[in-house]
């Protein structure tokens, strides 16, 4: 029997799975996502890693083996990526040292954590790997398309194998195999310079004043049950608050804006993030079917799946697509990489004769 | 003799002069910029102002008057400006009862804190009125160009009064004479979506993960000395750092990209902020020329002058400005806001007769 805990350390959130290998099946036995923000508490981190060893191991007994992934090497506690990686990699040891804490390169192989910090730039920033080599292996020829709250990847895989062009986030972005933009966490600034108000173009303040989230809950593409997010002014998650969030962005408020005039700058954000995911994923399989020669199926998943992968699938007037929740069990995606490097984990570690 | 304490309440900085009229002349006593972060710690406010009542009555003796403007209001601690109004005032009157504080309204009037709420659309954000009034007294056909580290403002005055189009925020974002974007406070995603590294258009993190002081900084326009600056990393405002967080605008590190490249980004960063200041002042001065059929003087106010607005009058090869840093002492310059709401407000509460 094998045991595995699988991290994914975001900035924002770590994700976890606890994945057991028996009689040749794999079961997700438990998952969760926490939000830890790297960039105010770092430190603390020790403290979380704790708390997970201790609930899953008085729930669900003894871990064989603990893999992980990060893109928290990126947040701007650390000055170099570097210096993340050997805080992050220090951390795990601190609290798995028994268990051989292995991160996952971008060659797909498992580094010790003790040597992490020697190949900073093979391991930083993989979690989008583990979840491209997991669905490699479900589908040949695919583009996964993974929105989530806060970054959306793009990657191809040909004949079962990542045949990505970009590897470290910078050259990820160059491609647009990475796009900075989410469902839920992206600053509205970052996505618009300047709105349409009453005809007038109006240009918007420069703060963190509203984001993703209050536009897609304004819209009803999302419900404040199914996220839990930070919202920019630290109030509720709620559309009155969302409203008020979003009349700042132009400097005004909830007794300046009418609630139409709210949902039109709503409107024009979703408008303005779908192209930008648009031009990206058609970037990518335009390249796809002139390298290959072949029509891509694209995989969609994660938070921004339905939401927004939909309806920019539907502009883009492609067909042959599918939605992995339909594919893959519902708990496997609310926490997928971490669930896809489990996965991986799983395959190699497992002993080879049964009882050695 | 009239002693006046005037102030700039913004959501980040708080400034301060206190002015003297004796003898029929006007004497700048001392002035200050205070970083206090409303969106932050919103209700110690009153300790601040009691810190600052207490050092000025110790050094310089009895105030007779104390007036105000602010823009704290859209600090998003506070859900409405009425709400952002009442919270400063009864602050303001908590700690200055007894020197019956009053707010600068967009007419030009002062109106008693107790009162504010009710108005709070006449009297939200006016601090550039107070700015525009009193320039207006000293350049008959001119257009106010303020680059503050947050917010530029752009005011026409023609025949020495105040012309502006827009009244609230709202209406000054609409008719470009306020730009929310800045020397020191602005994110860098706020100017850029986009930029050029090795001939490849990268597109940006959505992160706050540097600002324009970073920028400047490393272009060699303002020097550390010069100003304080909260960073976006909460690290040293030194070029090492500033360094370190450009490069995370595109998410990479010092490790990944040249010294060369990373200045590439902050050149690209200052070019388009240059861009987006001259097209709104080439908006606003189109406008005036047409209206009023004469040619403006640009007067030029604020931190980012030199950095910023020179530059950009040289770019719309504007000849007919000057910079207000020769016509006005420096210590006045640097809490020009307060410097001029004093200013009126002496002219106002000067005794008619003396003795009175």
């Amino acid at each position: 029997m094998t045991v595995i805990l699988s991290l994914d350390i975001g900035g924002a959130n770590t994700k976890y799975a606890l994945l057991k290998k028996e009689r040749g099946e794999e079961r997700l036995i438990t998952h969760g996502s926490i939000y830890f923000p790297f960039w105010q508490k770092n430190k603390e981190y020790p403290k979380l890693l704790r708390q997970i060893r201790t609930t899953i191991e008085t729930n669900f007994g003894e871990i064989t083996k603990v893999v992980f992934v990060t893109t928290a090497e990126l947040a701007d506690c650390f000055t170099t990526k570097k210096e993340g990686i050997k805080a992050i990699s220090d951390y795990m040891l601190e609290v798995f040292a028994d268990k051989e804490p292995e991160i996952l390169d971008f060659a797909g192989k498992f580094i010790p954590a003790e040597n992490a910090t020697d190949c900073w730039e093979q391991v930083a920033a993989t979690n989008w790997y583990a979840s491209a080599m997991f669905l490699g292996s479900r589908y040949s020829n695919a583009i996964l398309l993974d929105i989530g709250s806060t970054t959306t990847d793009i990657i191809p895989i040909h004949n079962r194998k990542v045949v990505a062009q970009g590897r470290t986030d910078l050259e990820r972005l160059a491609t647009s195999e990475l796009v900075y933009t989410g469902l839920l966490r992206t600053n509205v600034i970052a996505i618009l310079s300047q709105v349409k108000i009453d005809e007038k173009i109006t240009r918007l303040s420069s703060e963190l004043f509203a984001t993703t989230a209050d536009v897609y809950l304004l819209l009803d593409k999302i419900s404040p049950k199914e996220f839990f997010v930070e919202t920019a002014d630290g109030k509720p998650f709620t559309k009155e608050h969302a409203k008020a969030r979003l009349a700042r962005v132009v400097c005004a408020d909830t007794n300046q804006l009418t609630e139409e005039e709210i949902l039109g700058i709503a409107r024009q954000v979703l408008t303005e993030q779908y192209k930008i995911i648009r031009n990206a994923l058609g970037k990518v399989r335009k390249r796809y079917q002139k390298n290959f020669r072949c029509e891509p199926t694209i995989v969609l998943i994660g938070a921004g799946a339905t939401a927004i992968g939909l309806p920019v699938l539907n502009q883009l007037k492609i067909k042959n697509w599918l939605i992995a929740k339909e594919e893959l069990a519902e708990e496997a995606l609310n926490c997928f990489s971490a669930y896809a490097l489990g996965m991986l984990a799983i395959q190699i570690n497992t002993p080879k004769k049964k009882g050695k």
